[in-house]
């Protein structure tokens, strides 16, 4: 007979399980046992479990934590640095100056420490990320509970804890050898920085390298009209067909943004198996064009959602996001039908976790998934009543509406307060860090 | 000498005072008496003023309540019934017909309390309403202590209160003679629907009542291609042309959307002096299209912020809405520079007050003033460091960081909680007509 004692059993709430078939339970919840989804299934149904701790959702919406398709943890450092200006004078003059001055081991690891809290607080279970000195942001992944695809830089120009960019792949290599297998909070990844940063020998051999260990291979790829016509120029043909012809664009490569993507690149994106993470904010924050992402996704392209570094967003916030998303589809085609919510939520649950290779692990509450689990308070002036949960977790619920946040069956975040984080501290290093930064 | 003891005041914080040059002070606040901004200045400058009630806002900002210069706010028991359809579907088969069965001066009341609930918690101190039974909205505006512009609405057709439309405008005149001088907290007003669904006869008595009451006269205006198309094919000339050529253009006249402007029309608002209220997420999400707001300032005309109903937005949450202004009009213009974060902001705070008709109420904070105070929470991972207090507030801060809100000089949420209705009895009224809703 079945041993039903488990660790933790939510119950009693409104479960969106973002399975499949979209299954939501009326009155339910979910057992998590080592870590794990034991059970999925109406208060009824989970009667017959005990668990050492019992979480009543009555009034609340139950579902997967969110997955941040693509992010840069540290540069929460950076946030507010500088606004409302173009993109190669926001890069050139502030974030690349600001990083070269200020980006350390111990940066990188409170910026990451900074972002991870404010993800678990709005959410958010499972981020993606690509930056440099990327073992110190999985130190403090690892120290906040997230889980996370932790993606070590690669471009060809001297970055923060490489200073000879001819050591950038081996660099990448034996962060990968270091973190590969450790802890399933952590899965590491190769991230190029761009087509327009790194040489095609760099893409090929990263590219390689990451398909030899089995990890994911992340890529910012035609974010802007210029960057476009920068390859057009150098290379004859657009982005995504470069990155075709060398043979980086397979299954397990993610293609962050694809906002200048056309006919024939959507084509070759979905021939190839290649995922991609849509950032609307960030996309349209920096004015960098409207990804096609209704075509991409009718294509059958696995699309994550992500909200990209919060320098240029200027939050967190999947719940935000996922408005955002919507709406921005809806009024860039004029047609409401192009982005509805269901889809939008697949994008930042199940459809994520797939697009960052981690489909069996995270972003649906099924049995055997990893026990990563949030519960909204719906008792809220902008939340009652409530007629269809998908509309109201993607048009009106925000990040500060999550009450509980279960990580790896783990409870990070409980009654709105992290576990894991002594934020307090962690604010006057922050400070600290701004206060040299701004000047 | 004068006398210095005060009401409340407020200290320590990091103040934006939305004045006509944009002051900020590093570590201030505000002073409140007998209802209204007594002094604003440092902590030090207010030294000499004692106070009954004493707000410490040491790691806050304190600034003045936002203006929401468009809604609806008894469409709350609406929020979520249909998303992501046509426009005209979502009115003609949802909509109207929700309105039609299940408005009524207690629905209404309803409604407007959980809308008030849901602004007041989220900073927003003053907003322009338009309805039907707006004797009901402007009850329970009254009930929770938020300020409001509340128009009552006149259309060709029966509605709500209104079943004869040929008593339409006796029955706003009635409601406007009502309510005028009555309290500081309402300010009557009269909204005619739209130009396509009120008669050249209705549109030119209504808004002459109006300028004989000295109140504001507001109107849905150009928000859809297909409204502008038939007006056009009706009238000959742009909705815009039209009410200016019926005499329906000039100062007090609030013009809600302007989605579908072009130059020429742009020139007739600047040149009549109407003001316009503009409502990025509903124009997003209902597919209407972007708002020439840009040059509709350049122009010189007042603009000010709304966030519609609840119904097409999904939330009254005046924060997010200023994200998405900024964000929308730079990726719409593919331009980064062209809405910045102090022009959002002025939308809905200055510029907000001024177009609804309180500018010399409300929206800054300034001696002679309402006392329409917030104070917002940074001490969180999304605001911390913070090297531009106004680009955190329109990029980076939520509704749900704001601590505190005063309203003409009375504490209506203190630490987060709302002071003035019991919201657990309202949810079981609202749950309960919610449920006759859904039927």
């Amino acid at each position: 007979m079945l041993n039903k004692d488990a660790d933790i059993k939510i119950q009693n709430g409104v479960v969106i399980t973002c399975n499949a078939v979209g299954d939501i339970l009326d009155k339910g919840g979910v057992v998590i046992k080592q870590g794990r989804i034991a059970a999925v299934g109406s208060t009824e149904d989970l009667s017959s479990w005990t668990a050492k701790e019992t979480i009543d959702a009555t009034g609340c919406v139950v579902m997967p934590g969110l997955v941040n398709a693509h992010t840069h943890l540290p540069m929460s450092l950076f946030r507010g640095l500088a606004d409302d200006i173009p993109l190669m004078t926001w890069l050139n003059d502030y974030i690349f100056p600001a990083e070269a001055a200020h980006i350390t081991p111990d940066t990188v690891r409170i910026g990451a420490l900074l972002s991870c809290a404010e993800l678990l607080l709005s959410g958010t279970t499972t981020c993606c990320d690509g930056y440099f000195y990327e073992d110190s942001v999985a130190e403090a992944v690892f120290e906040t509970g997230i889980r996370c695809v932790a993606g070590q830089g690669v471009i060809d120009y001297p970055a923060p804890g490489v200073p000879d960019p001819l050591k950038n792949i081996a660099t990448a290599i034996s962060y990968v050898e270091k973190w590969s297998g450790r802890t399933p909070l952590i899965t590491p990844s190769i991230f190029c920085h761009s087509p327009y940063t790194c040489s095609r020998e760099t893409l090929v051999r990263s590219r390689n390298e990451a398909a030899f260990r089995g990890v994911l291979f992340q890529i910012h790829l035609a974010e802007t009209k210029s960057e476009y016509d920068q390859i057009k120029k150098a290379h004859g043909v657009s982005p995504v067909a470069y990155l075709d012809i060398i043979g980086v664009l397979r299954p397990k490569t993610l293609l962050v943004h694809s906002v200048w993507v056309d006919e024939d690149d959507r084509k070759r994106i979905a021939d190839r198996g290649a995922s991609v993470a849509h950032n609307p904010e960030s996309n349209m924050k920096l004015a960098s064009g409207v990804a096609p992402i209704p075509e991409l996704i009718k294509l059958g392209v696995t699309v994550g959602l992500g909200t990209d570094g919060s320098a240029s967003n200027n939050n967190l916030d999947l719940f935000e996001e996922m408005a955002s998303a919507a709406k921005l589809h809806k009024v860039n085609r004029m047609d409401p039908t192009i982005m509805d919510a269901q889809t939008v939520l697949n994008m930042a649950t199940a459809g994520g976790a797939e697009a960052i290779g981690l489909g069996k692990v995270a972003g649906s509450l099924e049995e055997g998934k990893m026990g990563d689990v949030i519960v909204l308070d719906m008792q809220k002036p902008h939340l009652v009543p409530m007629y269809h949960p998908i509309s109201h977790i993607v048009y009106a619920a925000k990040g500060s509406d999550v009450r509980d946040v279960i990580v790896n069956g783990k409870v990070l975040v409980k009654d709105g307060r992290l576990l894991t984080i002594d934020l307090e501290k962690l604010f006057e290093r922050v400070v600290e860090a701004g206060r040299l930064i701004k000047k």
